[in-house]
């Protein structure tokens, strides 16, 4: 990742594929300049936030018609002289036109670096920017709610209002340190700790939303575990056309194993199919599959049990045992399947009974995931991510020692060093404190044009 | 299609996926009030052509934050008044926005409304609106310049430069045979053919690009033939490899045969793998699978056939033989693959002689293909379509007829009847005259959004 924005960088800000239009975003101090030796007309005169019409050139020869839009630093994404190209879409003109823009003194912009250029000019804080490729990658429905307000920047103002507390806290602190020398207690001890209290419960009502914040924000993994013939792929291509939202393959997975997307009342599910490991003839293969199957489980939020009726109720107990030994927070949910070829007492059971072939029973299993979805609140006001949450327990931390400190009785400069890292993890949530490495940690999850 | 402009249509323009940005296009009459209901801010002040940033909302519920680009009709896209609204990619953001719309009045566009309605307003002419479809869908690099001269419109103005000249000769043969009564030759009969063989020999011009603008359009299909084990898909892997210059796995196509992409001096070739197909054990698939082999051949332009040297050079005559016959257009290579465990005798043949295994004489096949992407003329200036072409091979009949008429002496009104239905293929390539079947013809092939 670059730091400096001296450079002008350039990408496609669209996907890559057939489409109308793909958008190639130029920025930096010679956007103006670099787009001006390809368009014959001059757009030095347009003012910022304008759209034109021009003819993209590369020297006399016309590349394609393009729409021109023009925004004059600082009032642009980045914050800096920016111009969008929109072109014709597919794979040849896009790529042509970044090429020429290239050959004409912009660079390539690394992922994330539009955004990283909007954060280090002030046009959004660390959350934001965060929130920024959150919602882009979003699976639930369910989860806008919550990733646009913090976008907007609701989940800031909420911190910048713990920040602020914890600052006017320890700047009594410290004032109370130096006028302790002349006896003058500033701010009593029980007023204090009731201040702690509140930091600190503010801060754990923030990091309790995380659980629900990661279902939202990635949605349930559902693992099919079965021995062989117990009908897994059946059930799983039952299920998928059953919910019929399958959303897509999810790209970039590896194939050893089939994952396919349910969205069950605006929560995302990944069903996956575990079918074809178990199944392998060769011993090396075979304890391969077994070691994989074991990550998944442990990756499951939901493990579904397929057990084949026609061997016994009791034919999965051990890969039941299994699964409570691998992963015992996971919900596990027992499917008979082949119920149709075989008569069963379902009275007498929590278990699921079903016929993948005949698509009997499905409901159960959607109504049980539903069940799941359902205890997700989506409107929790803040889509934490891990390194928030790992951060604000930083804090939680640092409150707590001060309010041990404090009923201790320590003297205010003792408790004022908590507060002042307690004050930095907030800083490095909201990035008002920044290293290189903690901006190259947030910004290398970004896909490229963001 | 709809051939009505009263309803307001929206759709993404830009690829599905995950992106920094998504654009979705809304237009026609309501295109400002429906915007209106999602927008907390007020863009009827707005000029044409500006950019401002809003937040998108469901009812008071944030969605995202978006940059509204508004164009007041006719100076739009397509004539009407029309919202870009740039939000951030991914799967559910845009989905959400465009149900939104619709929820608020918007109906979805069909495949090639948007240029369907900019073509009824008069904004593009059909072979510029073509070219709008074209460009999107090249393959070839070196194809754009083409391409991109007939979207600017130089093929139209050809064109209408031919029709003028049609209609002007037309116009003379009307007075002509007004005048003829009393005896006066308008259009002297030397004259006269003359400039029938004129407008002929422009129109055979344009017509003979038509080959060149097939594989400027497609590339080429570069079809690899041959027994099994006779290395085909390690060779299929080393010529990708080699070459570097992967586009993509061509999207939606059945995956029966593998195909790679290259790009060979600004061509595409498609390199189509035929491995697996002969290697069936089962009689029913065998046959199916040469069923399908015989039409990869017919489609192919160039057969690569691949031989085992080690089974002898003649080895794979009886395929050369095939392909004679079932493609005799086509360009043949002969390959004799393994070299690397069978000494040869090169010096003897103009076969290529290689080792895919080791990768050697790969530079042999690629050079030959090469010679067949350089002589593909680049610079025509029509990137003639199949509709294109047929319609002025009509073109050239009804001249040729009418200078078979001028020839024998007939009167004018009967040259006039001819020189009418030149004029009207020509009135059917741009678009000046046109039924709802041609629209839908030339309108279906294209991507939604455009």
């Amino acid at each position: 990742m670059h730091f400096n924005s001296d450079t002008t960088i350039c990408s496609l800000i669209t996907p890559p594929g057939l489409s109308g239009i793909a958008m190639i975003r130029l920025s930096g101090p010679q956007a103006f300049e670099i787009i001006g030796k390809h368009l014959h007309t001059s757009i030095s005169e347009k003012e910022s936030h304008t759209i034109s019409y021009s003819v993209f050139h590369d020297h006399e020869q016309p590349i394609d018609t393009v729409t021109i839009f023009k925004y004059v630093g600082p009032h642009s994404y980045t914050g800096q002289d920016t111009i969008e190209i929109g072109c014709h879409g597919g794979y040849i003109v896009p790529k042509r036109i970044i090429e020429l823009l290239i050959s004409s003194g912009a660079i390539l912009a690394e992922p994330g670096e539009f955004t990283l250029r909007a954060f280090l000019n002030g046009k959004l804080d660390l959350t934001q920017a965060e929130a920024v490729n959150d919602i882009i990658h979003l699976q639930s429905p369910a989860a806008l709610e919550s990733a646009s307000k913090q976008l907007i920047g609701s989940f800031s103002k909420e911190l910048s209002a713990l920040r602020d507390a914890t600052e006017r806290l320890f700047k009594y602190l410290i004032l109370d340190f130096d006028f302790s020398q002349e006896d003058i207690e500033l701010v009593p001890k029980d007023r204090l700790i009731s201040e702690l209290q509140s930091l600190s419960l503010t801060a754990r009502s923030f990091i309790e939303s995380y659980e629900t914040a990661k279902t939202l924000r990635s949605g349930h993994q559902a693992l099919l575990l079965g021995y062989p013939n117990a009908g897994k792929s059946s059930l799983f291509n039952a299920m998928l056309g059953y919910t019929r939202s399958i959303v897509s393959d999810v790209p970039g997975t590896t194939r050893d194993f089939v994952e396919g997307s349910m969205i069950i009342d605006g929560i995302h599910f990944t069903l996956i199919d575990t079918a074809g490991i178990h199944e392998h003839t060769s011993d090396a293969i075979e304890i391969e599959g077994i070691a994989y199957s074991l990550s998944l489980i442990k990756r499951a939020t939901i493990i579904l049990i397929v057990n084949d009726i026609t061997c016994g109720v009791n034919h999965s107990q051990s890969l039941i045992d299994l699964a409570i030994r691998e992963h015992p927070k996971a919900q596990r949910i027992l499917v008979h399947n082949k119920c149709d070829i075989h008569d069963v007492d379902i009275a007498a059971s929590d278990a699921i009974f079903i016929s993948a072939k005949k698509t009997h029973g499905l409901h159960s299993i959607i109504d049980s995931l539903s069940h799941n979805a359902k205890q997700t609140d989506t409107h929790i006001t803040f889509l934490l991510n891990e390194r928030q949450a790992h951060l604000l327990q930083e804090y939680v931390h640092a409150i707590e020692q001060a309010l041990q400190l404090a009923r201790q009785g320590m003297s205010t400069d003792v408790l004022a060093i908590e507060l002042r890292s307690a004050l930095d993890t907030v800083g490095l949530i909201l990035g008002t404190i920044y290293t290189e490495d903690l901006l190259n940690d947030v910004f290398a999850n970004f896909c490229i044009g963001k």
